[in-house]
């Protein structure tokens, strides 16, 4: 939870001219999603929205995934929080034999997974990190925009970069290129586990993007990550504001002393 | 051609509070380079300026040039489109006998090419990737533009990169460094045909970059390209109208059904 | 030594409607610094955050340091100059047996470097360029900036990244991540030299950064460095003042001709 | 077809004390796989066995598939040829979630793929490029081997690689590492097309491979491409044997001229 | 422990003309280390000699170690195992200023390590991956050889490649090169932990390598780790023979099932 | 000048069972090659096939050429050495419109240098570190080899690498591929100075090359690096007496002390 009057509040005490900032804006969901979600999956993605990145990883490893956090690809937009839920497509270098039986069972793969996209939905794209090639541009992006959805992250390019990052979705990516996805590329798989970076992604998975990297949360421990990890962000906002007092790291951080635990106890009273 | 005002219709027809942004901004000729272009040169860089990248990268490609985009570099400003003329500098590992020679035949070539450029021009660097020893600086980058120079590539690296950002030119490099451009290096060639990432540039090249790279035009083929691309690019923003009204994707994107072709028709008459 | 005065008369000599950038705005010490340091240290962080990076990196080489430029890295914020003295911390892989002896004898380094810090130090941390375990954090660093401290450098990760790019303190870094420093680093030396790159940093060093690079500047060699480049930075304001009065590179950049030096005395006396 | 006395012979023309050697020395099945092929296996194998690698990749490409060959990986052993049928295991970064249920469905697919190989057939392990986890060992490698296994290659590492070194297969990885598969890195599919390098591999494909690289030929056209290869290599035989008398380059590499013409074709006679 | 009898037994079983090698020869400690050691020193390197690399994997990350296994560095001969006791040595990028006070402090570091070197030794040299400058050569390790010395990890490079690949001591590095130390580098730590690709080597720790990598035992568990490791070998020597006899995977390898692990017991009663 | 026998002799008064081998094989010039060259040249390649690599690298660097060591490629063979003279090719990424007239203009440029191609030298193919399509095989190749040619040194990759390494000629490469030249790559100049890794080869420089990499001697100073290096090398052969013979390092490596210069002027007396 973000209580950022309390920055404001000491820096006051700081006798400073201006307050030390030092905690990025918040985040909530776009409007063109939220208005799209279940209630349900708003009061979720309005939690993954505020929740801390890195209290979330320690939660998600904690319950036996360390291998959770994406940070080999690259967002268009730096300032922005990506919430969303995976739905995957595996892509192979191309091949003419396998290419026609695929194309002939489904359509290409880019165009079906933004068309059956449901909001909030990510496209997860593993293109196995091919550099000359794109998965997917700008036409089919605004389809899947349309429609609700929330951000693509490719191991791989796209084209169009310029207008996927004028787009209010958060987009992740190896590089840009203005190719076709032909001759160098195909998709061969939907909705299957896929590999970006060094993390396993599944269907139906929870993401957390921020500017350093994507955090990978399967949905059977969703809530139970974001109990914890909410929980511990509290305690990180009471720390914050007694490092801006100007008290030393020692006895605050990472666990609070005696004294300081019972003053967090008054803290939280405070606070509810 | 960009019809911004449909996206904005479109967008009403939705009944959302605020349109969705699915493009990025227009681009024009910076006036310090547009006053000093010939008529010719002013209408050819116009268009460069309006064409969609990937629709050119497609006709480029379809005149038997695939090997014609480079995105290799990183570009100093992302929101900026780079249209302009290439004029080629090929750099070698320093080596003192050779390098006697070449400076005793002509100025050093960053000098020289800054001084010949013409407006519209773009000085293209082919320095081997070399990441400890700069090719240029601002102090000859600062005579370039007063002459009308479009932008740098170089497949190197360049010095005082906080005021090339600041100058309305496009550069992309591999990074920068503070070092001049001896002991490491030195000029070779000048107006030869050099290797920019895995493209072939050569003097005269028509070249048109975005944040996710630099498509190379040969002189030869660009107002075919142009005519293709554009017309391509037309149809592309009727098929943006139609996705941004709620349609599938398939029937529109990326080939229109018969249905719809019948509306393009109608549409390409009203905008005329 | 800035004029940026010359530089709008000289747009205003060549008659355009809008002069021409060419420079990059000038910087000063942030404010929650500068009323920190001691005397003698603002009058050397000013002279640091005016001085060119390029004129500098000369000075420092021909003292004979010619490894003195970090290239490797990448700024959170480029459009900050980053103005420091180094402390150092060393991180090695993490080993159970190692880790007990150091940290039973000393508080995690981060934390103490931290809680150590003087006005104007920038933390140095050396971990060896790993991309999958971070050194530090956003709380640590709260800590840190009321203590003063102008900046960090990394040769590994950081987590928290989105806030500390909202702080005003200049951080670079090879990537970032979520996880905690353990359990793949830990901090094993404090205050000896260490590798950032391809460059050797010791405690005490003067560090200067924009967004293309830090310079490493020994602090024995800093008076002498700052005098030579900042005399050196005058004369290139005036050869930039000819080049946007439209005079060509030869006889201006880089040496003047006679006739040309004779007209730099007359504008060094009537600057000052 | 290769003339080893030919080029004897033509060494013996140059009256050299001793004959150059411009040619690997031939290949052949190894005993322990070709007792275990079918009759038609036998004929097949020993046709790849005799295949010019380049000329069997110019029939590939000009059939349709130009992203037929991985040069990514590194031989065990630089001196043998490796021939045989694909069986592919694709690899995922371990997830606790996702293991339990694949391994509760199917047994660990490097036991799997070693217990149900074929004699000839050649494991492809899609591992991503890991390079700190390994997908298999000697121990599952001798029962490979026992059953008439013809090679190994992985995207990825494997352990115990002085001992693949020792046996009669070839091997191709990224590198060794000694650590077991987990707790990085589980089977996830068998018998899907996977990714090696930049090229699909398909169960059943066949492969050829020397020590740099190995050709995919998907099974439909293998017989068209040995038929097309061990032609061209005939001519190629010949090349060499009028090179090797002295002949210059133009007019006999890499079309005979008329008059070379003919001789090969009297050539072909007397070796027939 | 090895049987490499079994295994030509087993080869007889299958009634194979040659029987199947799935096993590297076994290693010993060069005479001319093996000489110089103490009794206690030639009884643990034998053992090391002897023990499986990747069995001693597993009992070093058992105890607590993960991060043990050094797979960046290449060795100059491939049929070797190393086995030695590491020596360390902490290069930096050299800088005139540390470089006089250094080398006036001590010798250079290559020259002490070689000169103070025990029999059994292993030079450890952590020069950052640098791939310009190298750290030492045949001379200095001539001295080192005579005195006993057993190998040479560089996380950077050395000159006089072939000569060091003609002594009978086990060298590892990223590449060579022809230049001195100097300009480039500086030694600067001698006898502390250093880092060698992702890996912590402490001064003492024992070393065992293979053509795909170095194993770093801490020498406060190495007796512990033989025991287990070495035990494990021994089943596996059983395994291997049971695969060979023609038996499936299953039931054999990782686990014996039960009557296996009788047999097993039987097998060990015979072999002692 | 090797004295190999001085290494016996010290061997021998170590009263070790076997002497200590700590020297490379010495190297003469190919008959293939030795029988074609002027006797000028084979003079000339006598010596450059008996310097010592760093001998000879420490007098081209002290000449004023310190960018002179190519250690980025992999040779063939490594127990060779090349010896020989530059003969240089540029190649470029293919593109129609260049290499129609490149082609019309002269023959492709692997073919030209193969025919025109002296006793002794070394193809240098600059084809910018390229990865996906050769610049020659084994047929253009063996031509050349008839010729008298030395070596092939290429910044890219080459076909029928098997045979290749098969030929008495020494190879170096980045990788090999089956792919022929075309559609990727065009070769475009022919004799003018070329990039190879970080260092430029002219045409006519003196190459020598170990398995650590490539030594680019300009043919200006060959005669002055070779007397420096020689005269270097007698000195080494003595210190690696005094080292076998068990004396410390100090005193004898780098240089000599007082007592052992005295030994050394007699050494040089006896071996004259």
């Amino acid at each position: 939870m973000r209580l950022s009057c309390a920055l404001l509040f000491a820096g006051g005490l700081l006798a400073q001219p201006a307050p030390l900032t030092v905690q990025a804006p918040a985040h909530s969901i776009p409007p063109y999603i939220a208005d799209k979600l279940s209630p349900a999956d708003r009061i979720l993605f309005g939690r993954l929205m505020r929740v801390g990145l890195e209290a979330a990883w320690s939660a998600v490893t904690s319950e036996g995934f360390p291998l959770c956090f994406i940070n080999e690809l690259t967002p268009l937009n730096t300032d922005r929080r990506l919430v969303g839920r995976a739905r995957t497509v595996r892509y192979l270098p191309n091949r003419k034999d396998l290419r026609e039986k695929l194309y002939a069972a489904s359509p290409q793969l880019n165009y079906r997974s933004a068309e059956e996209a449901l909001p909030g939905d990510v496209l997860v794209f593993d293109a196995g990190g091919e550099r000359h090639s794109t998965v997917s541009g700008a036409m089919v992006t605004t389809r899947f925009v349309v429609r609700g959805g929330a951000g693509i992250l490719v191991d791989g390019c796209m084209r169009d970069v310029p207008d996927l990052a004028a787009m209010p979705i958060s987009v992740y990516l190896r590089c840009g290129h203005a190719s076709s996805v032909s001759p160098l590329m195909m998709s061969a798989d939907y909705q299957v586990p896929v590999r970006i970076g060094t993390v396993t992604v599944a269907p139906g998975d929870l993401l957390v993007g921020e500017r350093h990297g994507v955090l990978v949360i399967p949905a059977a421990i969703v809530d139970k990550v974001l109990d914890k990890a909410l929980e511990h962000d509290e305690q990180e906002q009471f720390q914050r504001k007694l490092l801006l007092q100007g008290e030393p790291v020692y006895g605050v951080y990472p666990t609070l002393n005696e004294s300081n635990k019972k003053k967090f106890e008054e803290f939280k009273k405070k606070n509810y």
